[in-house]
């Protein structure tokens, strides 16, 4: 049969091995390539190759930077006496995003679960030990993600710090702003009766 | 507002320029590369280099080729006597995979479109024109897309070619083969009617 002339099939397949990314918007975005300026092409090669050589875990926080230590734990402004315990580099920018929040951060790089054979040696949680023996931590607040994984790392890493006279907190479960109670589940809308406030 | 490192926001910002990829999607596909092997990473962008220097344009069909003339016009096993006339390279390889047809192409590298500024004279009209008058050629199947440029550019293209002698046919409209005729539009069952065929 009749294919693509071998290198268009190659950066084909390199598209598809993307998440998210299926034989048809392979072959478009391998088309999109054919059509860009030579230039643009070669920054794109450039960006890729880049991004492997530059970035590092910073040894401090394991979050990913182009500087050791990263911006974040080298920032004297910023309030030593805060960590929070996050999944992934991503969640780090979800939170700087929100401007409320000027502590520290740890990132575990991953989450326990049994399921897929991760349990605690494979994160970064001895290296947070490892912090809290040398910074003067008062509170470490659990970010995991809000599934049965973060749950379980959140239970594992409590039971760890609290025998060592470190306050735990985890972040509040309730509606997103913004959203329908109409549309919120059960046991969402459940959590956030638990969780209510007073209005002061 | 911190940010990613330098070189992870330029990779993000070259993933986001892709068509139908938002800033998330950058995102995510950016840290997966942050994840790949370094040898995998290589072969991304050596690919991405490769395609653009190793592909051009067939001289006489205009189908993007690593070999010139293409495979498929230096194929003597096909017919000479009709070309199908496509409005971009994908559609070569979408009649291909059909394996029905063992004629010849000839690709527009576009649509007539006066919204977008797009002229008969911006399309590989004239080259297939040149084709004419060196081969034997006694059949032009227009393949254009079912849309408005679409159709335009076949009734331009029969306007020029029937004076000429040569038998232009169009692709047949009807509902596709699996649908479902409930939820076929109005004009496509009126053509599929028009279009009827007696069983033989």
């Amino acid at each position: 049969m009749y294919q693509y002339a071998a290198s268009i099939t190659k950066l084909i397949e390199q598209f598809a091995r993307l998440p998210g990314i299926g034989p048809k918007t392979a072959q478009r975005l391998s088309f999109h390539v054919l059509n860009m300026s030579q230039q643009h092409v070669e920054e794109f090669a450039a960006a890729l190759l880049a991004v492997k050589e530059d970035i590092v875990t910073c040894p401090v926080c394991y979050n990913l930077t182009d500087v050791e230590p990263c911006r974040i734990c080298s920032d004297e402004s910023r309030d030593r006496s805060l960590i929070c315990v996050v999944e992934e580099p991503q969640d780090v920018v979800a939170f700087e995003k929100t401007r409320d929040y000027k502590g520290l951060y740890h990132v575990l790089h991953g989450v326990i679960s049994p399921m897929e054979g991760v349990g605690p040696e494979d994160l970064k949680i001895k290296e947070l030990l490892k912090r809290l023996g040398n910074e003067e931590v008062k509170e470490i607040i659990v970010a995991t993600n809000p599934d049965v994984e973060g749950e379980t790392t959140a239970l594992y890493l409590t039971k760890l710090l609290k025998p060592m006279g470190i306050k735990v907190t985890r972040i509040a479960y309730g509606v997103p702003v913004g959203g329908d109670l109409e549309y919120a589940d059960t046991v969402t809308l459940g959590r956030a009766l638990l969780g209510r406030q007073e209005i002061t």
